[in-house]
């Protein structure tokens, strides 16, 4: 069986038609736009998000070169999120490296985050299909509500697990399935095929953000390419963190929480946590839970014929399993 | 002839659909969501962008229930820009009260604009039409390309009568334009009668806005309902502060640059710009420029047949030369 990095490869000219989109839709009047713009479109994303809307119309048998026009769309919305994401709350600085609101302030990031909105959702309204204009629009508005949920609910130790699912869907996998879904609604699929890519993405990008989280405490910092903990030093209560204070000892739930409110970046507390959400069963039942969403994406695929496209998103799935960056 | 108060007085009714449809639409699964939107929904706005898409249909023979759900989209998308545009830049703190930033911080805000924006193409997209969706993409990049050339040159004492044309019909007029366009769109009008409610509305918005520029140093305070010379106060080189640094001698402009510079808000300083600015023929000259906008404006009403509908739309525009506030 092909590794995911040997089938990407063969679709590297798919790769550089998204690339060439990409490039050819974003641009602004204002020269300021096009640089915040640049700065957070070219900054080494892997155009998975367009990569699933090509692969996924050619799922329901259409491909043509238009198609990659579309395909950006969720793109330019994830970038548009990012720049918004990343506007700095009341003085409250986070992260290592240089966002958008801090070359340009924050007034700029979040012009030119909307600036982003509208042309994907212009570029959107060309394909004379009110589905999808729909599609994205909802999209827009999970996200930003899942942002919210996050920022109201993340440091609160007692969330339930239902909101975690909530946030998760909102602010990662409704992207991810709205590009799948695109795909198929350009493709002019049939009911169940747009119904089937639109739930594998949502599958495979419920199973991404679980294992997005899991990879905080159990990566090799050397694979991950940054420090683990980055979660538990904002207090950031993902789903390890939330088992865990539901299911643990006493002891172990009150000291977790001691960690947690004064927001630590000592390694002893880190290895302290790692080492109880392994004994708690934490980290198991945490990839038990994305185990069940790739299985479900993968049955997702089953009434497709056999073809490379499948092959790959069966790959894709498998591989967000294991991943380890 | 009867006053634009008594006129609008006759749309009370639609008034009442209008708002009720802004309840109807707005509503989040997340409660902050909802606080920080009606906060922003329900503050005593006119509502004349929505009577603007209503009574744009029916100039064009259209008018139906569902037409009010459609009208909200531009005051959705006047709220959002509102919510963006409060953001605060780098502790940069403008305006005297207490914007959504300040109640629930910068990010919430965001997000909160970004929901708004969002349930607004949403809405449009239902009307299965993509001429509308387009024109709204259109809009809300146009209005954040407005702000971020206003963010970039409003300080500058040297920029162009052209860039300030382009700043307010992006940041102000489109959107003014895109209430009546979506109308005469909703309503099936021919291209001549689009071509000729667009025009309108970007000329209403155009002089709407010079008007507004002039009136921070030529209204009543009382009439305003806040004090003059804020623009001046934040250094902002509006029409009349422009034409005069083209046109005043050369002692006045040297004098008037180190007053912009420092962001005066003494009243003395403000005495003398008003002097200043009234015997350079700035204000007059700016004046003239809303008055042409006003001129284009009606004849673009030429072609409708009389109706009341074209009688408001003629008083209207009047109203924006005449009004004191």
């Amino acid at each position: 069986m092909k590794s995911v990095k040997d089938l990407l490869s063969q679709y590297n000219a798919d790769f550089e038609l998204i690339e060439s989109a990409m490039k050819k839709h974003f641009s602004s009047h204002v020269p300021l736009v096009n640089e915040v713009s640049e700065h957070i479109l070219f900054s080494g994303g892997k155009r998975l998000r367009p990569l699933l809307a090509v692969i996924s119309s050619r799922l329901c048998g259409r491909n043509e070169d238009i198609l990659f026009d579309l395909s950006i769309v969720p793109e330019y919305l994830h970038a548009a999120s990012l720049l918004h994401d990343d506007v700095i709350d009341e003085g409250l600085l986070r992260r290592g490296k240089e966002p958008a609101y801090k070359v340009w302030g924050n007034k700029a990031a979040v012009l030119a985050g909307d600036y982003l909105y509208a042309r994907a959702i212009d570029l959107a309204s060309q394909f004379g299909d009110t589905r999808i204009a729909e599609a994205i629009s909802k999209t827009v508005a999970f996200m930003a509500e899942g942002e919210i949920i996050q920022l109201l609910e993340i440091d609160n130790p007692s969330y339930s697990e239902e909101i975690y699912d909530d946030i998760i869907f909102r602010k990662t996998a409704s992207l991810i399935s709205c590009s799948c879904k695109i795909g198929a609604l350009f493709a002019n699929g049939s009911e169940e095929e747009i119904r089937a890519l639109e739930d594998y993405g949502r599958n495979l990008g419920m199973a991404f953000q679980i294992v997005d989280d899991l990879l905080d405490f159990t990566a090799d910092e050397k694979d991950l390419g940054k420090r683990l903990g980055t979660d538990l030093a904002e207090g950031k209560v993902t789903l390890p963190i939330l088992t865990a204070l539901k299911n643990g000892p006493r002891d172990d739930t009150e000291r977790l929480k001691s960690i947690l409110v004064k927001k630590s970046s000592d390694p002893k507390d880190l290895e302290w946590v790692r080492y109880m959400l392994l004994k708690s069963g934490s980290l198991d039942y945490s990839y038990g839970r994305a185990k069940n969403c790739i299985d479900h994406a993968l049955k997702c695929l089953e009434p497709f014929d056999n073809s490379k496209e499948k092959e790959l998103f069966h790959e894709l799935a498998l591989f967000v399993l294991k991943r380890k960056m």
